[in-house]
């Protein structure tokens, strides 16, 4: 069972551009290599807020008079402050605060399966800083934004244990890397 | 000939960090995979000046009372609004200004071998866009920071085309990419 923070990058590490949009990602077709192998090993789901809000509008209820059903098995928890939008038949738990707490039940939901941190940046980083993160699986995409949402906001220390380079998708390409913790907590 | 971006990044996008620093870049040893073949074919250099003033710190200037040599063979010109410490016997020229003449000045030393944007981001950045940048590699380091000096403040637009991954000096991992332009000038 491992934590991963698994999602897609442009090459200069931004998950969103500056005006909080994803077209700059969807311009481009494909899945990213073994998506469903990941996904079916995933036991339960984190993202904060302007992550969900963003699957909402666009993948849920940007059909007028309809909503799309929930596209994730795994049960799911949105970290936010703020209220957001119920979706029907959905396993959605809104929370808030510390990341240890939740990921203990997200682990007890997950049963042995991975946790899927799919964004944003900060939420990982929380992740990090809680030294719960096991992997980082980030497809980069062939191309640089000037500025926008960071994938990730910390700095790696010691540094990430590269694990595999994975072409399948090109032009994307994928990295997976452990996330090394030192041994005695400061 | 080609005008390249070459040089190491963090995984999500810096060059430098919050402290201006490369120390996060020299914890790691080696070179990276095919580095001779690359420097023997530039025949001119390019970099801003801070990158000038950080090579002229840490491996010219830095044992106390003497110079060590200039490392480059090619002519270098480094794009500056200060005044910046000479080096003898090293063909460095201090310039400001538009990009564009200065390639040309560049192109015309480099006789036909390739011209080295060495860095920094925002210097590259004016090369993209003048459209005379014609191919990007970063060496992605295997860590992350929580800010710093951008690698490349820009909008890639039409997308990059990724040419090669090399991962023979892992665990860094080489992405190149040819630069795409629009075919109409706008």
């Amino acid at each position: 069972m491992k934590t991963i923070y698994y999602g897609a990058s442009s090459l200069n590490g931004f998950i969103a551009d500056e005006n909080n949009s994803l077209d700059w990602l969807f311009q481009f077709s494909g899945e990213p290599p073994d998506f469903d192998s990941f996904i079916s090993k995933v036991g339960a789901i984190a993202m904060g807020s302007t992550t969900y809000q963003w699957i909402y509008d666009h993948q849920i209820a940007h059909k007028p008079g309809q909503l799309e059903p929930w596209p994730y098995q795994a049960p799911c928890w949105v970290f936010t402050t703020r209220e957001l939008p119920q979706i029907p038949n959905a396993e959605i738990n809104f929370v808030k605060g510390d990341v240890k707490p939740v990921h203990d039940k997200m682990t007890q939901a997950a049963k042995g399966k991975n946790i899927w941190v799919m964004g944003g940046g900060e939420l990982a980083g929380q992740f990090y800083d809680a030294k719960l993160l096991n992997e980082i699986v980030w497809q980069l995409a062939p191309l640089t934004l000037k500025g926008g949402a960071p994938v990730f906001p910390r700095t790696t220390n010691p540094p990430l244990k590269l694990i595999t380079v994975n072409k399948a998708a090109a032009p994307f390409v994928e990295l997976r890397y452990e996330v090394a913790y030192t041994q005695h907590n400061k």
